[in-house]
């Protein structure tokens, strides 16, 4: 067995002292949200990278559960972080041109004020006198230390799971002081099922003889920092973390991990069960996580992230409203623990306040850990380099857009490229429908969103299945929802955009009913074009060779292959919108070999057509 | 907050006296799969119904980790068993009719020698000296009450998670004593995921001191049926079944079970945490398991689980060769612990050895637990009722097969109904194809292959997506695999076949290419019929109207809700072939509006084409 798979994402965390970490003290009383004050509060924090002139440049890192503030590595010879992956020169978070602060949570065991830290009203620890407390009291701290740095706006709030609760709370109590919010892997509050794995794990721990009601620290020898060790193992702490990661990792990634050598283990020494590679491995993780981590503390951020909640549907919506910042919100397809759905609820919210957001469920085998890990890094991490990339450069340089979106050759044939019925659907959105706002769906890269970028229009997403070309849209700019159309458009609100565009994409839509219908709903005008299947050529040549049709570009597949799985023509689609209810305002056929629009029997003569639609 | 919540599917179990309970008592001295012996082995059992004159209607029911003998009640006073929605008179192992059987497994806790139970040797309960057990010693006993009960031939063995391992364990160790095999929700080992809960489980209790090393029992007060009741509480037997709580129910029914109602849990007494729904049920399941049920046998039975291993793969399909049953093998869709696919697995294990099977994967929202619960009882109910009916009455009665499969009035077109063309995929198979063994992809209620049981054919065999066409196979004796083409074939062999069928769905497939293949490589012979997209009137009609052409039957929909996403003409398929490198080795073109064979310009002529292919 190698050494490899005891290292988990963490693994390089020990309690060693924090060498580069700093420290603010704040005079007291500090009010907590339960209304229980604390005499005074110390928070550590770590910084990466020089705040610029304006000091608008900064990125405020929260962590998780049992993280702290050692987030990277301050140079060669330091030990990693716990986000080394993505924190440093160059990375995803490039601390050669953002102000990166983390800073340790309250409540935490790592120097801020926490159950380990001396209560001064009884001059020992607080233990399990440490008052209950909140993501929101963690983040007024975080507040505190950030005006302590002298930040009046931060660029970035990133944080993942319970960092990324801490995000959400930035953006609706600080709306003013965030820029820009990146929750990853997080939810408004924690599934039934995650809940329950807490609380196992806190009774594991408080039904430990040795927890001693949470009095166990050895008073005579206090840390460096202040804080007290364990005078005893709390082998209800290992119990929990053994379970924590069980729920990090994804169920493939475990087989993957210890499905080969099941039983071939380590050889350790362990009082827990070790004679398969997973017991081991989670014998290993749970005596380790006991000789860093403080038991009390545990319970405090877990009961923590457990009370957190802003709420679902309507409520989850009216939490969120008084947020103002750019929003890109990430989850991990195979993350269980804090499932996709659930960040998709907050982007749901968000759009119903008619608020923006972008929206990737990043493809990955490696569970709600995704985030800490390389495997997926040019998703995650690439996401939030463009997505940071934009902010810090306000909306984008000019130049820069003007050349995704005219830097191809044109094309004489329509079927041939993307991009040439752009001039006639610009047209129609800017002169047939006008209006402020425009929903692209199935937007590719946003070639289409940047031109109405140029124009008008002030509120622009897309709406597109492919998660590299979601990553090409919020690099451009461009906002951008990763979905597919065929599960409905249900996370939009009715008539909540001037305008839908559908370019193209119909043609190869399973569900045709249920996008036509929700596009109707949410637009209040619709731009729509595919190619006719009425078209001469495509006719005469089922009528004469009695083959399916083919032709260049979108037709140039075989009929066992094509991405194309609707047939029909103009008048096929006309009749369909009299079935439906909708009004047909304006129908541009165009033939684009000959590159006109076509006047006469538009049915017979045009190879594509562009519909505008509504129903009221 | 609901008392209903409260109610697990073993909730109504208790640790009162098993009123019906019988025993066999075996001297000794038993071996066991390590080597170690036992000096003798009481089984307790309960049975319902009686056996018949050949006792050949005996159904034998294996119990999972902390079930017991009392599976269902045996009059109307007595308590409600553990299966009791699945077992009775009427039910779908209907009591009326077969001799059920249910004994309490080595190693358990109520009443069969395990743990808890009086060692010879030593005069005092084994405690953790009970020697470490395995699925075959379980089988080993449960082989010895079936002779002690003077049954030479099962007609079933029946079990669920740890007790579908004993269903394999049987239909391997015993394959002349066992006609038919019923394994639900288990696997042929555990995945990582679900030995490291199993790990976490077991550490949690023996590292709680109450624990003593197992040696915790209350000698001067044995039970009255010879077992010894715990002296304490061993609150870690609490959290091993808590953990166990979440894994037996879906993400979905937890959500669904506490979401409303988080905040407000029901009062209860308990030191485990209870200020949340989920907190509260989780100490209560906790609490009333540590009553009901000893930790040494908790211990002895999850590892008999977890040290149970047939292999994957090759060794798999070695391990399930000695089996000579009929299988139905069924798995829940929201089962997370032993998730379909190792379900699945067993079944490709089987088909590899040319051994047949059924399979379902049961849609369920109910996870794990589903088969113990009511909500999908139509289905997996149904599936075991009609399966068991089946092997009882042998191959079935020839009057029932002659009407299915001729039951229906004959249509005047193909396209309006599915079974006209019938006779001549018949003719076809048996005349041109010939052979003994048949596989029918899509072969929806098994109409085509209950045709081809009439005929020479030995091995017949359908593949089908929807659950109740599985089940209406199943229920007329034929075998059936619960599976998406779309996916791959990948579960059956090359050549594994001497005829594969195909019957007019290729035009609904996805995925054309790869269901084409799989079919090439699986069938020595293929029969393809599809609707001929170059018939003459289909083609007149795009090019007269310019609209997607309509017909009655298969064509009846439209364009945007058609099952038919692939249009291809005879032509086409033709040229495919020749692509692909298949060998057309016959075509019968169908004019089914004149029901003639056409004989003149198939593609102009033919509304369906039946094609013979192969490929070396």
């Amino acid at each position: 067995m190698s050494k490899d798979k005891f290292e988990s994402s963490d693994s390089t965390r020990s309690s060693r002292p924090l060498r580069h970490a700093q420290h603010a003290d704040f005079k007291g009383p500090i009010k907590l949200q339960s209304g229980q004050k604390l005499p005074a509060v110390r928070v550590v924090y770590e910084t990466y990278g020089k705040p610029n002139a304006q000091r608008d440049n900064a990125v405020l890192i929260c962590h998780a559960l049992t993280g702290d503030s050692h987030v990277a590595s301050h140079n060669a010879k330091d030990d990693p972080g716990w986000w080394e992956v993505v924190i440093g020169p160059g990375k995803a978070i490039d601390t050669d041109r953002y102000f990166v602060i983390c800073p340790n949570n309250l409540g935490g065991c790592r120097g801020t004020t926490g159950p380990n830290t001396l209560n001064p009203a009884t001059g020992r620890p607080y233990g399990a006198n440490f008052p209950a407390i909140t993501i929101a009291d963690i983040v007024e701290t975080q507040r505190m230390l950030i005006d302590h740095l002298g930040i009046k706006k931060l660029l970035a709030v990133v944080g993942g799971s319970l960092g990324g609760m801490q995000v959400l709370q930035w953006a609706v109590s600080h709306p003013d002081r965030v820029a820009a919010a990146v929750p990853i892997a997080t939810a408004p509050l924690v599934t039934s099922q995650a809940l329950a794995f807490d609380i196992i794990g806190r009774n594991a721990i408080t039904q430990d003889p040795a927890f001693r009601g949470g009095q166990y620290y050895d008073e005579t020898r206090p840390n460096a920092d202040g804080t007290f060790p364990s005078s005893v193992n709390v082998g209800g702490l290992a119990i929990a973390r053994m379970i924590g990661h069980i729920t990090y990792l994804s169920p493939k990634s475990m087989s993957q991990k210890f499905g080969g050598d099941r039983r071939s283990p380590r050889q350790i020494v362990s009082k827990f069960e070790k004679d398969t590679s997973v017991a081991s491995y989670l014998a290993h993780q749970g005596d380790k996580f006991v000789e860093r981590f403080d038991a009390n503390s545990y319970i405090a951020m877990s009961r923590a992230m457990d009370a957190f909640d802003l709420g679902e549907g309507k409520a989850l919506q009216k939490s969120l409203a008084p947020s103002r910042c750019r929003w890109l919100v990430m989850s991990f397809s195979s993350d269980w623990l804090f499932p996709p759905e659930q960040s998709l609820a907050v982007v749901r919210a968000l759009l119903a306040n008619g608020q923006n957001a972008s929206y990737c469920n990043v493809r990955s085998d490696s569970g709600h850990d995704a985030f800490l890990l390389k495997d997926d890094l040019d998703m995650h991490g690439g996401l939030l380099a463009g997505f940071l990339a934009k902010i810090c450069n306000g909306h984008g340089r000019k130049e820069e857009a003007e050349e995704d979106a005219h830097g191809q050759a044109p094309d004489t044939s329509i079927f041939h490229g993307r991009r040439v019925d752009y001039d006639q659907l610009e047209r129609l959105v800017v002169e047939e429908v006008g209006g402020q706002t425009a929903l692209d769906l199935g937007c590719g890269g946003g070639q289409l969103l940047l031109r109405l970028k140029r124009r008008s229009f002030k509120r622009l997403l897309g709406v597109e299945i492919d998660q590299q070309a979601v990553k090409a849209c919020i690099a451009r700019g461009i906002d951008c929802i990763h979905a597919d159309l065929n599960e409905g458009l249900s996370i939009f609100g009715d008539k909540s955009f001037d305008c839908v565009t559908l370019s193209r994409t119909l043609q190869t839509v399973r569900n045709v009913d249920r996008v036509v219908e929700d596009m109707l709903r949410v637009g209040r005008r619709c731009v729509v074009s595919f190619p006719n299947f009425g078209y001469k050529p495509l006719r005469e040549m089922l009528y004469a060779h009695g083959k399916a049709p083919e032709a260049p570009g979108l037709l140039r597949y075989k009929w066992y292959n094509t991405p194309n799985i609707r047939f029909f023509s103009i008048t096929d689609f006309q009749e369909y919108c009299r079935e439906k209810g909708a009004t047909v305002h304006r129908l541009v056929a165009l033939n684009t070999e000959t590159r006109r629009e076509v006047s006469g029997d538009p049915n017979l003569n045009a190879d594509l057509a562009i519909f505008v639609i509504s129903r009221k």
